[in-house]
């Protein structure tokens, strides 16, 4: 999770909303991105979706059995929803997101009978501080 | 939705799941897709999520404000949480997916209170063709 709130921080001063995310398989990691949907012009450019993509290219495969992801915010549905198809086998994650959550949140997507993969959930890991980046970018951003 | 069909039954003879995607701006076909998920070794790589990529980095723009996503099956989650975020304003969609949809059925991600801008949704757009094309895709790979 450290390497996640490090990939976070180097978001935030990209300008982007500072979330980071990692992916790790058997002790190593294989992907780590922060945020960049302002950068790259898309949407669906959140870490976890990058980190995801990074680590299916590094391995050559569609779905990343037995690895786990670390991510500083609760994902939301889209990300919820692709670490299920990527059959992640653990999500841990730092901060609530009450207002864009789809994991403990809103679309409880891991609760619906459509979800065929849930990934065994650990939240608040290192929270106060994922928390923490983020109270601080958007005070930053308003001043 | 008849291009959108038209980029199903491409995926489905590239071995891939069958669906397709258009993005229309004004009247013009901005981004087409289809799924493409196997070819790309990426979970994330529906025929949805491919054409907003496409359609923003086409524009140069993180939102797709006033355009229009055609897709022949109903959206996951993923997608329609990805539609949301590219602020597309209407949804056309052809077969229901009981087992996996994210809009009438299971996450129902425009209805939650974590969603900030639902599209006008519009269902059952050539929804018999559509599911057609999935049904004759399954069960020639059962064969």
């Amino acid at each position: 999770m450290e390497q996640a709130l490090t990939e976070a921080r180097a978001a935030g001063a990209r300008g982007e909303v500072p979330v980071g995310a990692v992916v790790v398989l058997g002790g190593a990691v294989v992907a780590r991105a922060g945020n960049r949907t302002r950068e790259l012009n898309d949407p669906t450019a959140h870490a976890e979706m990058l980190a995801i993509r990074a680590a299916c290219a590094e391995l050559g495969q569609e779905r990343l059995v037995g690895a786990d992801l670390y991510v500083t915010l609760e994902p939301c549905a889209m990300c919820a929803a692709a670490i299920s198809f990527a059959r992640l086998r653990r999500l841990y994650y730092g901060a609530e997101d009450p207002k864009g959550g789809g994991v403990a949140h809103g679309a409880r997507f891991y609760a619906q009978p459509t979800c065929h993969h849930a990934p065994d959930v650990y939240s608040d890991i290192a929270g106060r501080e994922a928390g923490e980046i983020l109270r601080d970018f958007f005070a930053a951003r308003r001043d």
